[in-house]
């Protein structure tokens, strides 16, 4: 209601056209195509005064069958609020949040989904047994200090949730900070590119740790006797610099470590692979490099991010390695409003081939990926 | 935001209330009745300046017993994103979608859903193996032509989905064309009356493919080593016509052709009654007629349709035929944004009684249906 | 769109910081923590003119561990259209609504859930054997009478939908009327305070049935030959009076009963625990108390409730006895819309410990319960 302060309404869409050279089919060895939303959101913004805000934001995905590493048979819609917080702001160095939005951990978990450099933020980077991916729930504190040069938050989350397989019900605490020297990154939020409109050396660190997460003794009911703590910790560097009449070039890079005290060794495990303590998520450590260039006289940017990942076990592998190329480029009609972005990219196993794990068999390949995709935002 | 191209909201809703005669109890021949939602939307819609809009629109199904051709026990809610579209016009001959949206098919499908001339449209009507029934995700290329006298559309989008039990992940392509001779229809939707504010006359056609749709050799594990193609064509008519103090006549029909190179033959089917290439959706030809007449000067509007289909196998059944009659009258207290309809319906099978398929029993029987509805747009 | 009349939006959070002293971990006596939402609401409200008007809300529950009863593994992620209400208003004294909404029982129940005096309604006030829990689909007549003191409603609701192990699909009628004394609570939802703004007394009562609702025999297969109707009846009083410079008093209670006729004393019911005859939702009787008291010069209130219910069969034991106590207060910030609520509570079972029934062992153990919540309304 008017007198209350107004709730403003903004939906960001992303289609894609996703090409995978292999995982259709009946054999898991055809190519497939398909067209489909990589985000589909509706957000509420509302603010009573300086000092109060409201963000909310749904998302729907729809059933799809190319994800970022598997090709399935896509029983996997789901309608949810993804962000839901209210925003306590004292003054610029004193900020309080509750509710469901983004921890604060990796840089490019943090950046904008509607505005990274590359397609999209690394698939290998989201923390491990944690209920929603890349948010959580709870309260954040949060501030920029020495002239917005340097910022920290504190979070106290849920992190894993409660569960027969949980020996406790633990709090996730999570401390981020960062020096940041030319212009400002001052918001809870950053960017992949600020299109050459600001100058930017951003360095940051985080650190994460959650008590009793998990059993390092899973028996095969999936309960255990002794247990293990979540400790992680990730640097990244961001730069990005616009110089006249050549063009604005950025390089971004980060590092994470995401440690589960070998929980993954116990041989009970190979029945247990949806634990979340080995697969994509779950114990692991790597890292991307990001470069991009995009031109002085047109909305046009390319990019190009490596990466490499080092992951307890993967389909029935121990200690599987994982790199990962693409590159392609942006090109930006309305700035963000209206962006088309093509890539290419390609995920290469160290181990490859089919694994009996557990009972399973899970079929390891290295593949490759060609995206479009078209980004509204209204 | 303000600056970006507004969004505006719309509620559209069908409350009714539903009288079946059979289909309830322990043993599923009470007659049943249920307050409901036939459709609970909202949507939401931008544009910014002439080339390009967005159309964006929810749908929550609630549990219900009384469906189409079931009493089920109602475990179906469903939250979805059912539209989401981006819309950039050239001019009136170019248009270029891109999202979820209505495929370019039969007439009916595509007549808007607050604006039939009978309660709803054919509940026979959907194409098969396509994910979302009414929608499907993809591009169009259309336009109109001629002085409108023309309209073309061109659609590529995902048709069935990969899957275990798909040989293939092929686009669908389709083609649609009509020829439209009094005042024209000119948009993407069509509606199934214009109320008397529209002479028209629109005679259109269409054609749809998929290759390697489905398997002709389905083993009972699901997938074979033959595979079949998806052809369909349907010719529709439109004939609206007020007459000056005596009323406005309206007359519609279509026949649409579902073609899946017989696949049903396979004798292991049976175990796999709903892969989708038999049932209601399934292969199966047929059409419908309907006739309307609105009072001169009172909005009150009668409808009658009848409809006749040949499936490949409902429950059991091989080569089932069915009629289904239904008459009524729709009262616009305010046109469309306020509407009661009464329709009394009646489905008549050719073959009747109960069948053993595949291990399971199924129950086949006539039945009769009386609706109200009453019809909200905000 | 404008000229219809406008849509409002309004977004009404609630987040809680919730402590239970059992339940969690692998054995399901640990302590639990948990950061959640208890709402977590859009609401969208229209009208046209004055007699028409319309109210819809979507609700989002995320998975959650802390329920009221239990803590559970958490996989309930839900999101729905709770509410959507066509108004029509002829007078004061005559309403007709149909939709979704409140059925019209208890008191409580139709307390609006951002204004309850003490942090929420009734655990063990729902209905028995209604889909929604809170809320309906149906049709309801009422108004306000003799200046504004006589209030009635009369329902006509789905109550339990068709199922296999209904008997019938037969409607759930209910009637409701208060006596207010004071200033008028003359709307379709009451408040469970009103902050020292209004003087009220107001008295009330209401009855509902459904014929056919269960079997008293049910078989192990779910389905019987001999039905029980359902019939409740409650009464209710509210009285809140604000002294000058002293503060605001208010008292309410409620006494409710629930009526299957005895069907949970079938003993094959003990492997159909879940049909609802039983359990916190059952057959029941039972009531609350509940005070207030809130400082004539600070937005500060003080509340304690108490309740005290009859369960046909709790968790396998046969005439359970629930007691539940609570504490607290609320601080309103900005009144409803910005308000903390801390509430510490206790529920304490009669009849305590584990125990198998129907092949499931369950564990009775009394609880505490503290929390936390931050109230949002935009």
């Amino acid at each position: 209601p008017e007198d209350q302060g107004a709730l403003k309404l903004e939906y960001k869409g992303q289609f894609q056209l996703n090409h995978r050279d292999t995982g259709g089919g009946s054999d898991d060895d055809e190519s497939v195509s398909e067209f489909n939303f990589r985000r589909n959101r509706v957000a509420l913004m509302g603010a009573y005064g300086k000092h109060f805000g409201l963000y909310v934001q749904t998302e729907f995905n729809e059933d799809n069958n190319i994800t970022g590493f598997n090709v399935t048979d896509g029983d996997n819609e789901d309608f949810q609020l993804l962000d839901a917080v209210m925003r306590f702001k004292y003054n610029d160095a004193v900020n309080f949040w509750l509710g469901k939005y983004k921890y604060s951990f990796t840089r490019e978990n943090l950046e904008a989904c509607e505005m990274p450099l590359t397609l999209d933020r690394s698939l290998l980077i989201r923390a491990p047994l944690v209920d929603e991916g890349t948010r959580d729930k709870g309260v954040t504190l949060w501030g920029n200090l020495f002239d917005q040069k340097f910022q920290y938050r504190l979070d106290a989350m849920n992190g894993r949730n409660d569960s027969a397989s949980a020996p406790d019900s633990a709090f996730r605490y999570g401390a981020r900070a960062h020096v940041t020297l030319l212009d400002p990154e001052n918001g809870h939020g950053y960017k992949g590119t600020y299109l050459g409109e600001k100058k930017v050396l951003t360095i940051g660190g985080a650190y994460q740790m959650e008590k009793d997460v998990a059993y390092s003794n899973y028996t095969a009911a999936g309960i255990g006797s002794e247990s293990v703590d979540y400790k992680a910790w990730t640097a990244d560097l961001f730069f990005e610099y616009p110089v006249d009449g050549v063009g604005t070039f950025t390089v971004s890079g980060a590092y994470a470590d995401y440690d589960l005290d070998d929980a993954y060794k116990n041989d009970n495990l190979a029945d247990l692979y949806d634990t979340g303590i080995m697969g994509i998520n779950g114990e692991k450590n790597g890292g991307y490099v990001k470069i991009g260039y995009m031109l002085p006289n047109l909305p046009l940017q390319f990019f190009a991010r490596s990466e490499s990942w080092s992951l307890s076990n993967y389909n029935g592998f121990y200690d599987q390695e994982v790199d990962w190329y693409g590159g392609g480029f942006n090109y930006y009609f309305r700035g963000q409003d209206l962006k088309l972005t093509m890539e290419l990219s390609q995920a290469d196993f160290d181990k490859e081939g089919k694994k009996v794990f557990g009972g399973k068999t899970y079929n390891t390949e290295d593949f490759t990926t060609v995206t479009a995709q078209l980004q509204v935002i209204f």
